[in-house]
């Protein structure tokens, strides 16, 4: 079995959905049962579960389940009604929501729990073969880009892995790909403060499949591009507007300016979902200021083994917490796409867009950018 | 009295050198008595004292001290052994361990003691007008770059300021006497990782004193030049090659690369001693590795008020902490010195030494970058 395939939710024997608490991680591997839709509205409000693939899927399994106790179109209704309010801004979770209701609105009621579960099995199928694609046309990308008999030397941002997801992620998917492939790969992981998601959970998830990787300070990617110790860069994305511009986790930007002053290949991961063609460019985007907390307080394993909170800016210094920036499409190498790699562009993303509307995801034999890297 | 004059390092009447332990900073406010060398060797390596120009001046104060016991030459070497061994790749600590031993080694042993400590005294005055000067020149650079009736907005990374120096700090100087030149100003201040010296240092010296700041991840230093909300960048230096190519604290490079995309000033305060003529330009700087444990674990307060240092890092995920990184020249728009701001160049540089050789340092009287500016 592939090492990706292994999937992030599943469903044990009593047909309730688990998964990892990501809260817990990188210390703790504690599974959470999520049996009705309480339990997976719980689960995404405390982040227990994040990342849009992962939150979409698991929204869709908990209307799935809500439809179980009530099947009736003011069941459905409720149920849509909790699940939406776990994330409102998150564009993913609205649209999983509005596919598991456009399947079974139509149908009476005793086939609608049956129906939204094969749905909510179809969105975790569609993210798995989405994500794959995405990995081999990223990978195509980065294997030519090897040198010698040294492992090829990435480095990403943030968390856009297999936990982000239902399998394989869609930065680190190339990387799970490229490993299962044989090729030698080391990773530079971005602590990615402030919520230390590269440091947490990426770190976990390459050390649970035994990719080489090291974490570093956000801080220290650009001198290690400039010591010629990095191949490439490749992150996911949040949001990706018509001209090619990428909002993603806050310091993407930097990473992207350091590896354009190296020359270096700086790819974004981009399922078409995220790309926003009403979006005309990055201007446009609004930043989620989050709770300052995050940065000023961190968690960690304390000395008893147990996870603790300690404060690091005091309390008279106020602190500011963005947590996206944005990138323009000038410092973006190719935008890799489930249908392709494609420039970071309007004529690119309008590409990618066409391609989608056209048919399912390509395997890496589409057109486009990837095909002369192959 | 102004308000940088208050000086880091003072003595008390019983002769012995007290200062703050910074490694208890932000959140307590400790005071650590160093009567002998022994104890200030402690101080530096412990980084009870860090900063350049702060540890050379307890260094030359470490020296005196170990003369009072023993000024015989054998004495006078085994003291700058171990003073020198603590921090071995700190340029300053060893040109201030060369002019006190300078100063006594043609003395006779009765003569040494006091004279050691007359030079450690005029090293610590030294570095006060030096950093005023600074101070001034950067001041000069600044001010226009206020915009209408707004704050000067400033971002600064790790921590240049008063506490590491004996007063003043060298990029925080231009902060203060802007500040007490009733220039409202409003510093970012880069969380610094990994060991969080802006979200702790500077950010206690700025609100210590009364001046407006705000702790921001160094990730988001970026997000925050594209949307206009910084005038200019002003950081201190390590060392700075003969071309104007400067090493600073890891994520430097990464704040320039983002000040030179939006077309922002980027200062680099910076004593003529720290310019390392014999060193041609940054690839010919080596980088110190730290401890990785400086990334993988944080201290900061805890739940019941004490410091607790948490794991950020699981154990199987390996971890590399470059302390510095380089800042080519191109990317600096000047280097603010005591006898004004030059161009990052190598003519710059050669008329920073020549007016070095000349006199002492100007307060913005001088010629070159920083005159039309004022």
């Amino acid at each position: 079995m592939s090492t990706g395939v292994q999937r992030t939710l599943w469903l044990d024997d009593r047909g309730r959905l688990l998964t990892r608490d990501q809260t817990r991680l990188p210390f703790e591997e504690a599974i959470v049962e999520l049996g009705d839709a309480q339990a997976c509205a719980h689960a995404i409000r405390t982040m227990q579960v994040r990342g849009a693939p992962l939150i979409g899927a698991v929204a869709a399994y908990g209307l799935a389940f809500a439809l179980r106790d009530d099947a009736s179109d003011a069941g459905l209704a409720r149920a849509r009604e909790l699940l939406l309010a776990t994330r409102p801004t998150a564009v993913n979770l609205r649209w999983a929501l509005d596919r598991v209701a456009g399947r079974v609105r139509p149908l009476g009621p005793p086939a609608r729990p049956g129906a939204a579960l094969d749905e909510a099995a179809a969105i975790c199928d569609a993210d798995v073969a989405c994500n794959r694609a995405i990995g081999e046309h990223g990978a195509a990308l980065l294997r030519p880009l090897r040198r010698g008999d040294s492992p090829l030397q990435l480095l990403t941002h943030c968390n856009a892995g297999r936990i982000a997801t239902v399998a394989w992620g869609t930065a680190l998917a190339a990387v799970y790909l490229l490993a299962e492939a044989g090729v030698p790969v080391h990773v530079w992981v971005d602590e990615t403060r402030p919520r230390n998601q590269g440091a947490s959970l990426t770190a976990w998830e390459l050390a649970d499949r035994g990719i080489a990787h090291t974490v570093i300070a956000d801080n220290a990617a650009g001198l290690l591009m400039r010591q010629g110790r990095v191949d490439a860069v490749i992150v996911g994305c949040d949001r990706v507007a018509a001209n090619g511009d990428v909002a993603n986790k806050v310091g993407t930007y930097q990473k992207a300016l350091a590896a354009a002053d190296n020359r270096l290949p700086f790819y974004v991961a981009c399922p078409v979902s995220t790309i926003d063609a009403g979006t005309p460019d990055a201007d446009a985007i609004e930043i989620e200021a989050r709770d300052p907390r995050e940065l000023t307080h961190v968690r960690g394993r304390g000395p008893h083994g147990d996870l603790v909170e300690v404060q690091l800016v005091p309390e008279r210094s106020p602190a500011f917490n963005p947590a996206f920036d944005l990138t323009p499409a000038r410092l973006v190498t190719a935008l890799v796409t489930e249908h392709g790699a494609v420039p970071a562009s309007a004529q690119g993303v309008a590409l990618a867009l066409s391609r989608a509307s056209a048919g399912p995801a390509t395997r890496g034999g589409g057109p486009g950018l990837s095909q002369g890297a192959r």
